[in-house]
């Protein structure tokens, strides 16, 4: 069966892990505050560094500040495969999102060293920086940069204070030699990271561990709706041209359109705004986001067509404009097919029960994705909560994701 | 057919008072700011006072700020008839808002002096302070005074960096004998006011003169949502608690609920807002308003249960929380029938068309009508735009309806 992962070790480095942001004079349950390029980020980066020194290892920040440290294999001319996670989080976020898959990566390196164990692959763990899109509102930054998108401008850009070039520098990176963290296609074996699903799906199933699919491609809108703002006393309402009724017509379609077809697919209106917004007067304009997600573009660009076909037929039954703007395209990050049928062979193995899903999250893996194959693994997240100090994955669930991940780096290895 | 208004000298004083408050460079057609207390009021009420004066008035302020003028009539015995309206706007306000009416009251009075004619009961004209509620929130600031609705505590409200009292001395009040401003029932003969539909009725069916019937009850509800914030991209969509879904399906309702009966009732939401309001997250809380209007408060009553039993039933299908709690009630103010009578036969003995109709919209007539018999005089309002510098009412339409007024008052000093 292998060697297996100390399920005591990984909860103990999580535990000590969440003191760094917790909330002063709180517990576990509190949740942690580690936005990217804070105190507690830049002192949480230290703990994991520390654990990788005493896994034999020697951590080295890239000029990007992503955290990687190598392990030899004993064929020199093979690629190496990478795993990890990050350890930022969202403002009053949770105590597994990122840490996990940072933790059990070096669980893994500590367990093959621990059993005197080598592989074929060199083995290098990293701890993405900056994944969370709460600073610079863009998230996904430290992998994002490996796999080469980055454009100077942004190192002006600035968020709390700082410039992101002097953000970079607060985790050690070095932005005047920032395309030396970028890496060619083919760098990699393969990339494995470890997470929690932040969706309820294996949880309300009872399935310890998802076999990710890919991370699904998201479509923006930006939405304007213009009615005319007039008094809500002296209008009747056959006059009226109420932009927030039209709104919310547009809301409820985008629930309608979504779930009128069997998949995945999932769409929301997050953010809307009403002017003037005041009791008294019919509101003259709203302007809300929509945002769908899933899989496969062509089900999104027949969903865009579909709602923009209700926005124009909601625009004439209202007397308003709506106009239907894209925001934003991410494309899918596919999962290897190859590297999803290891992780479930690894986890079946140890007698786990898995499910294919997408990840509706965005997370580094998509995009190290365009460098070499990748897979993820889920663990349950109870009762799908996440971005949350209530998010939590029992003990049990951790320690199996750990296992599978190392099972799978194993695999991969022989593969 | 008695004395005839000039309709000229009313449109160059429409024309003289829009210059206080008039964006700077600009033309009749930009509309005026002269809120209550402002700069641009405090001159309008200084031009409207010389008139007065020219007029042959003596003008005074009462203690709550409001500008009287009295002429005195034949029979000192009776009770003075009292006309007018007010002159403050709201911020980027229209031109007719208060200012015909107070106008037209002047005109009033020097049209009698020009032909000599004498009344047998005493005219006073008024310039309410404060009607818009721009002003510290809450409006009718002079006429609720006059009409005994006041407390001590609301002087120490401060709005624009300024207390109600500061206020109230800026315009010539005299808030330590705010009490003196009160008067008892039973005070006047009667009171009219002259005043801009600001609703579309009458322009769409080419009706010069409105006769109201009163002024609207509001019963005005704040509604919160609760749902479950959640991620937009992990959650699928039958494990949603989306706040902004049962929100949005609550708005539609009330324009179901409120145009599911003939009659002129309205229902608005006007303000709406959502937390935590961003594109990748399932709103977890939607708080927005309701107001619904009607001449009549049973009819108020039935819609707001109706709502309510909707409110339910979308709370348990979305499974969100619903509250919706009272926040405001005002009563319906109903003009006097035989006042409605002397106003639809001046109007028809100068061939002019009527219609009898509600007023949506609060007016200072509301406060008066607790005191004497009241009636209003509307005038149309092209495409019933109003609180808008594209607020517009033609000189024609201006002119009928100052010619009305006087008539009416005439008319009630021989009732």
């Amino acid at each position: 069966m292998g060697p297996e992962v100390d399920a005591a070790r990984l909860r103990s480095r999580l535990e000590a892990l969440s003191l760094h942001g917790r909330p002063a004079g709180a517990g576990f349950e509190a949740g942690v505050s580690r936005v990217a390029y804070s105190d507690a980020d830049v002192s949480g980066r230290a703990y994991v560094m520390r654990l990788m020194r005493e896994a034999g290892l020697q951590p080295r920040i890239d000029p990007a500040g992503n955290i990687f440290a190598r392990r030899e294999g004993r064929e020199p001319a093979l690629k190496p495969i990478l795993f990890g996670s990050h350890i930022d989080s969202v403002p009053q976020g949770g105590n597994f999102d990122g840490d996990l898959g940072s933790l059990a990566a070096i669980e893994v390196i500590d367990v093959l060293r621990e059993r005197g164990l080598s592989t074929r692959h060199p083995l290098e763990i990293v701890v993405w920086a900056h994944e969370e899109s709460a600073a610079f509102g863009r998230g996904l930054a430290g992998s994002r940069i490996v796999a080469g998108d980055f454009r100077p401008a942004d190192l002006a850009q600035t968020w709390n204070g700082m410039t992101r070039e002097q953000a970079m520098r607060r985790i050690g990176g070095a932005p005047e030699r920032i395309h030396e963290a970028m890496r060619e296609q083919g760098s990699f074996h393969g990339y494995l990271e470890l997470h929690i699903e932040q969706g309820a799906t294996l949880h309300r199933q009872a399935i310890p561990v998802g076999v990710v699919q890919g991370i699904v491609a998201i479509d923006g809108f930006e939405v304007t709706v213009r009615g005319f703002a007039n008094h809500a006393g002296t209008t009747p309402m056959a006059e009226r041209q109420d932009a927030l009724v039209a709104a919310s017509q547009l809301t409820l379609a985008v629930r309608e359109v979504v779930t009128a077809r069997p998949g995945r697919q999932v769409g929301t209106v997050g953010r809307l705004e009403v002017v003037p917004n005041s009791p008294n007067v019919i509101p003259g304009e709203v302007r809300f986001s929509i945002e769908l997600r899933d899989l496969s573009p062509a089900t999104l660009k027949e969903l865009g067509a579909a709602l923009r076909a209700r926005a124009q037929q909601i625009a004439r039954e209202t007397r308003t404009e709506v106009h239907l703007t894209p925001s934003r395209h991410n494309p899918p990050a596919h999962a290897d097919a190859r590297v999803q049928d290891l992780i479930a062979r690894s986890a079946e193995r140890r007698g786990l029960g898995t499910l294919r899903l997408p990840s509706g999250a965005g997370h580094d893996a998509q995009m190290v994705a365009r460098l070499c194959p990748m897979g993820m693994i889920f663990v349950p997240s109870v009762d799908g909560v996440s971005h949350s100090p209530r998010e939590l994955t029992s003990w049990d669930d951790c320690a199996r994701g750990a296992q599978v991940l190392l099972d799978t780096v194993l695999a991969m290895d022989e593969d």
